[in-house]
């Protein structure tokens, strides 16, 4: 026939942006890990180890943190509005759960849990949210700004297909960084304009690097749109200074950036001298207000101490746009449809939760409290256990879930990943996880700078678990180091 | 400064493919109805009806629809793990819903339901998709092709982006179309390639009219990859016959060509003499196979006798593929992490829902039976009362939620819609909302072929509220074709 016939569907033939982005942030090393762990339920005395302990899943729940017990009751009542009516219920929920719950269904269209709702989520949800923000902050906050979202990733997505109109698009991203950021910039069809991160100094994120990385891009013929900045930082555990927040923000007024703040860690802080601040405070308490400065703010129902991230809920919210901008996301928004309901609740929940005088209050803090003061124990633990090996150096674990080692091995180590063709991070990686059971990820997933090795861990395994792992983790390092010494030296003089 | 700034971002300076896409199915008209219900709220003798009548929105339970027990119970118990432990929550659940809900949480990874999942769903609630799926068709399901979603929308719009690789990529589609399809098409960068459903045969799909279309987007140089249809129809409300489904699978497998079958009212037909055949069914039967046929098969919570719409849940069955496409796929779906953990329980209830036997069987049959019988007589009442209005036709409603009837305007209604700046549609349905509050979407939403005049109305609205609507409907219908008749006869001959 004489026609233009469709190819068959391969990989090959699929859209290209989609074949050419890489996002496996934990790719082959869960794959690996599930494997041991198979073999170990199929024969449990096959390996050299107890158990698989996954300090690679930025995944809270999985990893045994329970859920906040409001929160629950109140989705519980949400999904069954019948049981409001009902005495039984009383035994099973608490009075102020049974109160927010007949709340949020009252405000409901078709007051039940299951219709479409708008696509920027339910009006009351938004004005919860709002309400939060706006105590967080202490300048306020409108529903009209709040997106509700299927978790941040989506939300991320949504922002970048509204930015990106060609390859010549640039998005300042850091590096070492959460992978989401490239991949959805490389799906939207744009460029990935990378800045570093100063390991040296705490993973600190330096004015002068970002505007080095923005004016080549310039001069590369790229129009920048915006800077993703992530507070409290993934991979890294960083906790940005007010100042140092105070310079991004007149640098992305200056410039004319977008400032896309991912604050998805903004309940997981640790360090005594800092807290969370939010870029739109900052930018407030500097006198620069809507017409100032573009301003995007992620968070999500996954991390902090609910870890709800199963559920999909987030929220975005949006200043310094006009109307019209906001009417074109609206749009893509609407193409899902809508947010899913479950999710619209937690994040509501999240954003405004129990109160001094609510019955569950104290309940709600104490879980909290636990889960917050068990963070800060295993932070110190594992920074303090990973400090202690030869050759390894490690930034304090100011927040967020995790921290990002930097390894200095042995150059027959590097010469040996080398010879089986894989790089150094991932030969560490792999024979930590075969001998002790220890799942890290390859810092190479983070897209960190050449030339270095890291590794990137999560303080998510209980406490019991943790110390179980360290004195394995001291024994493998121990014997991997001599194993690949050869003749060189002790490797601490390598530290900082 | 000499650089190259990036431009503050109005909606000229976003992405043009976000821009030019429109996506507002029930737009005006649904701004328009919330106008006047919230006028009657605050002065409720202010409009010459009682009530808004929404017959505009596919949105079941804002209309009214109760959920299924079964399902809400399963998903109440799966929210809070805790009450499956509890004495006093067999007063309030089922056993059955009991055993499902701890045969679910068991499957899970932590044994909650708070985590992420694997990207494609739980694999337990695939296995339960895909024995629905085998025990609905005859034929072999896996769960290797089952991806679960947040709703057939996240599922499409995955789809497209996989398919399309520029704008010279083009996707077949159905007019009048359900606007999900063009509005994901244009932003992913595609080429809608429409083909028109015959009204005078019951808004049939004619395969020469989709090979005219076909060879017309060809000889323009378009690749077309992916016919879509929709079946049963929306806005049409059409079953395809089986025959007919035959010819569209011989057609696709000739042409190399994905089908896309949107199957999500698989479970609203309401005519004796068709019933809901998959597209993988009738290929199978027709003795295809996986390298024969390239199909996607979508399905969704929000709608059926289940009308679970804003708990987003959905699955894609996708067969035909080769497992590099499928990583692709997976690629795709990660970047959003997984879908959310309630709709994805959803979806295997609504494919594996209680069996005989179940504590549960009778009441979920009873319930499923009377939105079922409440439907089949909407539908009729529906049609009936259309048909007898002056210059409208009506094809028989068989399934879906949806009716689609032609008008016949006089003349010079269609003039002064045109000196009003409006298509005749949207003249018709503003004057039907303000004078009998009942909101019908204008055809052209729905990007009906121009030259003919349509309405999509809902079958949605409960028995009482169609009953109390009829009069006011034939009232109204009859006073506008007296005010612009003119010296125009009546228009009862115009109708087939
Ligand atoms: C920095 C960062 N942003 C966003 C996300 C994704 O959040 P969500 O689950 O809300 O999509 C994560 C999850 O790990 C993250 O680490
Ligand atoms: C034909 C068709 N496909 C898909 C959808 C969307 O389904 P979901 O809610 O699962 O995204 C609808 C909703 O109205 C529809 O009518």
């Amino acid at each position: 026939m004489s026609y233009n016939k469709a190819p068959s569907i391969t990989a090959e033939t699929i859209n290209p942006k989609v074949r050419i982005f890489n996002y496996e942030p934990c790719g082959e090393i869960v794959r690996h890990s599930e494997r041991l762990q198979q073999e170990m339920d199929e024969n449990p005395d096959s390996l050299p180890f107890p158990e698989v302990i996954q300090c690679n899943l930025g995944n809270p729940q999985v990893l045994g943190q329970r859920p906040i017990t409001f929160f629950r009751e109140v989705l519980c009542l949400c999904d069954n509005p019948d049981l409001l009516n009902k005495d039984e219920a009383r035994a099973l929920f608490s009075p102020c759960a049974i109160r927010r719950a007949r709340r949020i269904i009252n405000s409901v269209p078709g007051k039940d849990s299951g219709g479409y709702t708008s696509s920027r989520g339910i009006k009351s949800l938004r004005q919860a949210v709002a309400n939060g923000i706006s105590a967080r902050d202490g300048y306020l906050s409108k529903p009209d700004d709040i997106f509700l979202t299927d978790g941040a990733s989506a939300a991320v997505n949504t922002m970048m297909q509204i930015l990106i109109r060609s390859h010549e698009d640039g998005i300042l991203c850091p590096l070492p960084e959460y992978p989401l950021y490239s991949a959805s910039i490389i799906l939207h069809g744009g460029t990935m304009v990378p800045y570093n991160l100063t390991e040296d100094r705490g993973w600190g994120l330096e004015i002068f690097e970002v505007k080095r990385c923005l004016e080549e891009a310039r001069s590369a013929g790229l129009t920048v749109r915006a800077m993703v900045v992530i507070n409290p930082g993934n991979p890294t555990g960083q906790v940005l200074s007010i100042t140092n927040q105070e310079e991004i923000v007149e640098f992305c007024r200056k410039e004319g950036l977008v400032i896309l703040a991912d604050e998805v860690y903004q309940d997981n802080v640790y360090v005594e001298n800092k807290k969370f601040h939010s870029f739109k405070k900052v930018a407030r308490s500097l006198g620069y207000d809507e017409k100032d400065l573009s301003l995007v703010s992620f968070h999500s129902v996954s991390m902090g101490f609910y870890g709800e991230s199963g559920r999909r809920g987030g929220y975005m919210e949006i200043t310094g746009f006009g109307d019209d901008v906001k009417r074109q996301i609206y749009k893509v928004a609407s193409v899902t449809i809508c947010p899913n309901i479950a999710g619209q609740i937690l994040i509501s929940l999240v954003m405004d939760p129990p109160k001094l005088g609510d019955e569950s209050f104290e309940t709600f803090e104490a879980e909290k409290e636990k889960i917050h003061s068990s963070f800060l124990k295993r932070a110190k633990t594992l920074e303090k256990a990973f400090s202690s090996l030869e050759g390894v150096s490690c930034n304090k674990i100011e927040g967020a879930l995790y921290f990002f080692p930097r390894l200095h091995l042995p150059s027959l180590a590097i010469k040996t990943a080398e010879s089986e063709g894989v790089s150094p991070d991932v030969f560490y990686s792999h024979r930590l996880l075969d001998a002790t059971g220890i799942a890290v990820v390859p810092g190479s997933a983070f897209h960190q700078a050449s030339g270095t090795i890291h590794i990137r861990c999560t303080i998510l395994p209980d406490e019991d678990k943790i110390a179980t792992m360290i004195p394995r983790l001291k024994a493998f390092h121990e014997s991997f180091m001599n194993e690949f010494r050869g003749s060189e030296p002790y490797m601490n003089d390598l530290r900082r």
